[in-house]
Order: structure tokens, then C-alpha cells, then sequence
């Protein structure tokens, strides 16, 4: 099998049934480029991840959690400026050709696509170490793309479902016990699910945002460094889910501040435009929690409330090369 | 340092340069993706393609080829569809933090990317065995991107520049020997030169195209599964150049044929606009030689004169996982 039967069997669809599902995609695989139609009122937001086995997923991780990782984790940062998901290339790396392993990769990735609204535009498949890098692409109306970098002092800090489960999950690679608490850490390790959704609907509300890759402190000092600003967390008001707490007992603080690859959404809005969201998330009947952690400030630095005092802190994450 | 100090240092150009250079990019790098303003009369126009170390240049590489090869081969991609760069994603995976490695890469990288009219648009740094993906995006007037399916019975059969130099570049790497003949090759296999501008000037005429990084068999094999058609080329009207014959001597046709990595480009048109074509280069002083090598036909295949007799041959070329 060569390059070009592999991507024709495991990863092309029908021209018909390409054209069906994505109307916007003239070409898709199988010429030298993709061809996009852009909507003329919409801007075209894209984003590049790589995920390096042995680096960002252990060398024992199957098939089908590595597609769910690598598609969650990049539409993530499509959630994180309010887009709608359009398509994405797949640049793929592999030590070698396992038939079982193109199988099951190709299936969950066609599943995981179908989930996020994404169709495969294109893409390269080489070989080498196993690396995955995705580009994805979306819209949002034109000018209105939600950036890092306009939060107010004043501006109420937000973060979508709970923090540090991600890191839990990570604790928990090789760990030969099942059980619900495990494979839901586990699941939110290997299959984090992008908040789109949500990141559409507070787009017309909030004034910045950033996916939680890195870990919050690190993520909110990107929003900071970028808005010019400061803030003050409440340690007390980060969303602790139920098996974090049962599995990391005194970490479970600490991983929800710096654990990173939560892949939630931390955005600010104005204490008004708050209100409005509340009252906009009870009518929509929307379901991923949104908290409440803290407040924009004029003051630079990130200062955290725990252990009744205040502290300045440094914006720890998770960070390559170092 | 840490990857954000990383891309700040060697890869993110001030935001008041970043927007002098490219209006349409709205935001670049520092964000979660970037924002582009695709004109409302353009398709939008991308492809990814990864190099990995040993296998797709050696490792004794330098920073600077490396730098010049990715390019030069991503952009390739949009000379083939007829299109005008605009801007890149870059994947970069690095086994370690080499300042030298990076400053020569970033150095090189941003003077292909300023000859090739690119912006760096946003990426991702990563750790692991060296590998580079890039997505290059550019635009072409609406509906008139230069596909692979529309070559016509009695087409002419056209190909740019000279071809095999890049295989015989490849077969002196590791040689201690310094010739103008050498150089010359060495240079078309790291530093390949896109057609761009030829791209553009034959896109009006032009039925079907597709740029050469698998070899001549084999990337007018796909100009011929996607246009349901055959061709018939005379190997004796293959451009090559002197320094491929001086090196490669009774291997030098082979390696035209079959060698890949030229990155020229091979297109098909009608006898008439062959005509206008040739009077547009002419008039127009551009550089880049076209010869014309052959003709398509109804009968399905390949067939090759050589050695004064007509040969079916198979779509031989570069393949992965052969």
C-alpha cells in the first residue's frame, strides 16, 4: 500500500458525499491544494497543534483516544475565539503501516470530525517518530473573532466546567484500576471535549478569551499580558469536580491552577454583560457549568486568594522545553 | 526559555510590521488562532506537508536548508493551483533548544517567507524527533483554482524548468566534493525554487496542473486518474540540465522520469492556448523555460517513447511506506 491508496481507503470520502457535507469545501483531498469558499461576511480563523507520542500522549495510547486528543484539543482553540468549526488537514507521521491501527484511528477520527462539524480538507502522510499535527479552520462573522487581548479592569473572570481532571487523568496512565472515577479522569485526559458551543454563545458577551491548555494561571497571564492588565482569583471559587478531589486529595488545587490540557474556555466579560449571560444561559437551557473565579485589575501580576490571604503568583504551567 | 519566549524571540514579528506586510491577516501569532480576511472575490487556497529528519533531508542537514527546503516545497503546492501566497503555519518539533539552530533557522525562514511573499501566521513548537509541518494558504480569483482533473484528449503536456536535478542533488549529499556542477545541484535539491509566477501566467490557459514532488510518472499519473485520460510522452523532449547530464550520465533520464522532488510544475492545454501561451512568454521576458513533452490521449495509461519505440510504463516515483 502506498501513500495514495492509504489516504483514498482510510480517509477520503466520496466527491458526492464531501460536497454533501460541506458545501464550502469546492476541493477537498486529492489535488495539490484545498479550495475554500469563505462566506463574504465571514473571516477564516485557523490554528496548527502537534502532539508528539512519548510527549503529549503515552507511548501505549490506542488508536482511537490519540484521533479523539488531537481533533478535541485543536477544535478547542477554535471554541476559544467563538468560531464555527469548517474543516481541518491532518499531517500524519507513522513508524510504520499497521492496517489495525490506520482502521481504528481513521474510523474515530471520521466519528470524532462528524461530533466537532469538521471535514477532512487534506493533509500529508509521511514516515518517521508517530506526530500528529491538525490545522483547523472555522468562521466567525467578520471583525468579531474573540481575541486574548480586550479584558477590562472590572471584568468578572470566568471558566467553563472544572478544572485539573485533565492532570488527574495523567496521574492516572497505566494505572491498572477501572473504575467510574477513573475513566472519567481518564476521558477527560485523553478525549477532552471542545467547548464550542459555549464559546459561541458568550462571544456577543465577553471582552477575551483563551482555551486552558496550559493550565489557568498560565492561560489568564496570556489574557493578561495581552490586555495589559492584572487579576485577582479566589482559589476557593475554582470548579473542583467530584473525582479530582477523590483522586488527587491535597493536589487537586494546584492541578486545577497549573495541571494544564483542560481544554475548558477562561474569558472575561463586564460585571453587566455577567448578569446578561446568566440570564441568557438559564433560557438556553445550556449545560456546561460557567464559574465565577475572580476579577480584572489594574495592578499587574495574577494574585490568588487561599489560605485567607492573598499571594502574588508566578504563571506556572505547562510549558516545553523547559 | 519557554515556548512563548521562543516564538517571541525568533518567529513573531511586531504587530505594526505583521500588519504592514499582510492586510488581510488580521491577527497572527499570539493568539489562540489567527484571523484572516479572505477577499470576498478569492477562494481560499491551503496545503500541509511535514519533512522529517532522515527521511526527508539528512541529518546532517543545516538549519538554513532546512529553513529554505520547507518552504520551497509547501509553496510549490499553491504554484500548482495557479495561486498567490499569502501566508503559513509552521509545526516545528525539536529534539532540543539549540539557540545557533534556531537563530539560523528563523533567519532563513524569514527571508524565503519575504521572497515568497508569505506571512508567518501561527504554529506550534513542540518536543520530540526533528519535524517540520507547514500549511501554506494563499488566494486565487473565485472558481479558478488549477485543478489536476481537466486535462482533454489532444492536450499538450507541459513541464517547467528542467527535471531530475533534484535526484541527482540527492545522490551527492555526504560528498566532500565543492563544483559549480555540484553546488548547482545540491542547491535544486535543498533550496527548490516554486513556480509561482509561472503558475500564475499559465493558469488562464491551462486545462490541468499539478506540481512534481513524486517524479513525472507518477504526478502525471494523477493529472490522468483524476482527468480519466492517458498520455503519451517522447522522453527525448524532457528538459534536462547539463549539470544532471554531466553527474548522472545514463541515468540522467530515469531520474527525469522518476526521481521526484523537482518541484517544477506539469500541466496540460489545448494546442490553441499552447499558442497563446507561447507568445504571452514571450512578450511577457519571463524567465522560467516550459517545454512541451508530450500529448494527452483517450487510451488509458502512460506510454513512453524511448529508444525509438513506444512503451507502456507505470506511475513509478517517490512512495512512502514502499
Amino acid at each position: 500500500m502506498d501513500e495514495f491508496s492509504l489516504i483514498k481507503r482510510y480517509f477520503e470520502l466520496p466527491s458526492a458525499e464531501s460536497a454533501r457535507v460541506n458545501a464550502q469545501l469546492i476541493q477537498g483531498i486529492g489535488d495539490d491544494c484545498a479550495v475554500l469558499a469563505v462566506p463574504n461576511n465571514q473571516d477564516l480563523v485557523f490554528s496548527l497543534d502537534t502532539l508528539v507520542e512519548g510527549v503529549h500522549f503515552p507511548v501505549d495510547a490506542s488508536a482511537a483516544d490519540i484521533a479523539w486528543r488531537v481533533l478535541g484539543a485543536s477544535v478547542s482553540d477554535l471554541a476559544a475565539m467563538g468560531a464555527t468549526p469548517n474543516n481541518f488537514t491532518l499531517a500524519l507521521t507513522l513508524p510504520e503501516l499497521s492496517e489495525s491501527w490506520l482502521q481504528s484511528f481513521s474510523e474515530n477520527l471520521a466519528q470524532a470530525a462528524k461530533q466537532y462539524q469538521l471535514t477532512l480538507a487534506g493533509g500529508d502522510t509521511t514516515k518517521g517518530p508517530l506526530t500528529l499535527s491538525v490545522q483547523v479552520q472555522g468562521f466567525v462573522d467578520k471583525g468579531t473573532a474573540l481575541l486574548r487581548s480586550g479584558a477590562q479592569v472590572g471584568d468578572v473572570i470566568c471558566v467553563t466546567g472544572s478544572l485539573g481532571d485533565s492532570r488527574a487523568g495523567l496521574s492516572l496512565l497505566g494505572n491498572a484500576v477501572s473504575s467510574p472515577v477513573h475513566n472519567y479522569l481518564l476521558d477527560r485526559f485523553y478525549r477532552p471535549v471542545p467547548r464550542v458551543s459555549t464559546g459561541q454563545l458568550i462571544k456577543p458577551y465577553a471582552s477575551s478569551c483563551i482555551d486552558i491548555s496550559d493550565g489557568l494561571l498560565a492561560d489568564l497571564a496570556h489574557i493578561l499580558n495581552r490586555s495589559g492588565k492584572g487579576a485577582k482569583i479566589d482559589s476557593s471559587l475554582l470548579p473542583l469536580s467530584a473525582p479530582l478531589q477523590q483522586i488527587a486529595a491535597d493536589k487537586a488545587l494546584d492541578w486545577a491552577l497549573s495541571g494544564g490540557e483542560d481544554f475548558e474556555l477562561c474569558f472575561t466579560l463586564s460585571a453587566k454583560n455577567w448578569r446578561l449571560l446568566q440570564a441568557r444561559l438559564a433560557e438556553s437551557g445550556h449545560c456546561v457549568a460557567i464559574s465565577n473565579i475572580g476579577v480584572i485589575c489594574d495592578e499587574p501580576g495574577l494574585q490568588l486568594y487561599r489560605n485567607d490571604q492573598w499571594h502574588h503568583v508566578a504563571a506556572k504551567g505547562f510549558k516545553h522545553f523547559l
